[in-house]
């Protein structure tokens, strides 16, 4: 089955608005194997909706579009498609109901031009949506399906994932199951040389190596005719990839770092306290990214200057002289000096050059020195980072969280694959 | 004129890589008064890549291709544009040059098939790519120009800007200017109303405005046929813009806050150290981005924890009592806590409820109150942000940097229009 997926929208077609919906809508019907084999992006136009619709229903076996169906005169969608198709448009009760509904809840007086969301195409199959008012839209053309969302990402890809998906993965009659397992601290080479050709054991599946700078996420979808033998199959490929990665897994699915470390303190009752140069703070943030984080993570310092290392860390003028800022020593005293003065179970320190300037011949730019400490001492490790500015920084804070981690949850600072 | 571009690519469509190319091509030409009517996205198929090139040149005055260039199997667009234009590929020396020249300089042993990346359409006018291997091409058919760009967001950035926005501006026979103001602090409708009809009086400009969780950016746009009124309109609209604006103005172009703030401070030769609660690092972050930002940032403080507040700023537990964490009176003592302790000329503090959680019918989610502390003495505001965790903690932070921003330069602290 191959999907036409058209964006509608002037902001879109300026390249001001990135237009995430597509590359949602297309990962997740990637991940149900629903093929998209063609985008299209369009302007706030009757006539290139039209066209676009009608091209797209030449060449692809099902259409969905987005954008367009909002209450502003420039919302076009609606009335474009149910021209193009030949039918009228209809008031549907329903979705007035729903409008006049959301219009009271909100306490906000909303124009007459919101009732105008209501009209739709004759036949039209109806999708509520939670987030807003424009419904989603399906409708039947000779066979084909041609789906309306709204352009509002979150609205989107609520009824995306809601109706979107489930009714095209229907459609190709194809079953499908999928995961991902997170890793850090291996490289993607390491895991295609351990992990080798086991996929080919597994009728019906694709293994993707997913490489960023959190790490490399390992996504297997498992798609056939047969939903028993898709799902035996799935089974079989997590337990045989969870063996093999273990060491270097940090979570599933979409769970991030941050989460997981957050997840480890709190079940063990640990505080946390980080202690940051280069990282110049990212590394708090990325920690108090999760609601609640109050609950495990007590303080930071951010000494970005020497005086700064002394004064709040204890670090010790003599080793800064001896090994300078960015060493395994200062490192460490560091994670000592913040887990002390916070009065936290586990801390963690980062110093290293980031770029683009600062490096030597013996600390070149990406030199990072990381080191934890916790009730059973403190350790550093040297890193050497690839990448600009931003990017050392972004590997620092997730190699750092990682090894809070493996700290907390008593695993072997330095991940190694068996 | 009209242009359609095309992305090539299976990573594209499947929605894994987001299309910046794409938004990055089509802001460019916008901004010289080229309109880019449509855009389509194909795999990486010979099959699909003529039928886009195809079906473009039907509708559009010229198309501009990006991706498929490369040196392996699947890099198809050399090979299908040439076919679907009906022009032999052959071998290009000066390009064949670079190639070679370029993989000498890195050391690196190419593979011979990056030598194919020299086999172009005949009649190709040829744009050197200096950060990569594969060349910009220019093609002429029926009038009508064809541009093929390396997919590599870099390589073909540099190629747009130095060549294929020239050209195509060039051949749309139009002269344009363009200039952007950054503003902070008011809202996109107290701009409007106070900037009015002015812009009617500028033949030939066009005005957006640009709101982001960083302000509002007002961008002009002047577009016409004769370059010397074109040069004279933008000036005379830089001026008036400039005249009401200047109280919020932060910075031109693309000049960002955190860089404002650094160069304000170096200027007066100040350094700064920040405290922070609900932004748990964002603030210093934010600063740190800013290479040799340990010329005017000393240290930051991440409080999260009330003791922290007590023991690392000295706040009173008298005022955490009467107040509560977040107060004017405890954002104030952060910042004088701050100043003192760190010993610089100037901190900022904030302390808010970022939610999703926390809030009250007294402090609702969004409640952020920011301190400033210098030579002049200590101010603290209340702010009330909307929108998620992640976007109150921005605002916050573009507003602290605001606030110290006006400390150091001496302007009243709340920013208004005349």
């Amino acid at each position: 089955m191959q999907i036409e997926i058209v964006s509608i929208g002037n902001e879109v077609l300026s390249g001001r608005t990135l237009d995430t919906n597509f590359a949602f809508l297309a990962r997740a019907l990637e991940r149900v194997s629903v093929q998209v084999a063609w985008h299209t992006t369009v302007a706030d136009s009757s006539e290139r909706i039209a066209e676009a619709l009608a091209r797209a229903l030449e060449r692809a076996d099902g259409v969905v579009m987005t954008g367009g169906l909002g209450p502003t005169p420039d919302d076009l969608t609606r009335k474009a498609v149910a021209a193009a198709l030949g039918r009228h448009l209809q008031l549907d009760e329903g979705v007035l109901e729903h409008v006049r509904a959301r219009a009271k809840r909100t306490g906000r007086k909303l124009p007459a031009s919101f009732e105008s969301q209501a009209l739709l195409p004759r036949g039209a199959e109806v999708w509520i949506n939670r987030h807003g008012t424009a419904p989603g839209v399906l409708l039947e053309h000779e066979g084909k399906p041609v789906i309306l969302l709204p352009g509002i990402p979150q609205e989107m890809e609520a009824l995306a994932d809601e109706y979107v998906v489930p009714c095209l993965q229907k459609r190709s009659g194809r079953s499908v199951e999928a995961f991902t397992l997170r890793t850090a601290g291996v490289y993607e080479t390491m895991l295609q040389e351990r992990i080798g050709a086991l996929p080919q054991g597994w009728p019906g599946a694709t293994l993707a190596y997913l490489p960023s700078y959190f790490g490399v996420d390992l996504r297997v979808t498992v798609a056939g005719d047969d939903p028993a033998q898709v799902r035996e199959v799935t089974g079989r490929a997590y337990a045989e990839l969870k063996a093999i990665v273990r060491p270097v897994l940090y979570a599933e699915g979409e769970r991030t770092m941050h989460e997981a470390v957050g997840e480890a303190l709190l079940a063990k009752g640990w505080r946390l306290a980080t202690a940051e140069s280069c990282t110049g703070g990212l590394l708090a943030k990325r920690i108090t990214d999760v609601p609640g984080a109050s609950r495990w993570f007590e303080r930071g310092f951010v000494t970005y200057s020497n005086a700064a290392k002394v004064e709040l860390l204890g670090v010790e003028p003599a080793a800064l002289a001896a090994d300078g800022a960015v060493s395994a020593a200062v490192a460490e005293q560091m994670a000592r000096g913040a887990r002390e003065r916070a009065q936290v179970e586990v801390a963690v320190a980062v110093t290293g050059i980031a770029g683009p300037g600062g490096g030597s011949d013996e600390k070149p730019v990406g030199t990072v020195f990381i080191a934890v400490a916790s009730p059973g001492g403190a350790a550093a490790r040297r890193y050497a980072f690839a990448g600009t500015r931003h990017v050392v920084r972004e590997r620092s804070v997730q190699t750092a969280l990682d090894l809070v981690r493996r700290r907390v949850l008593d695993l072997a600072l330095d991940p190694k694959l068996e």
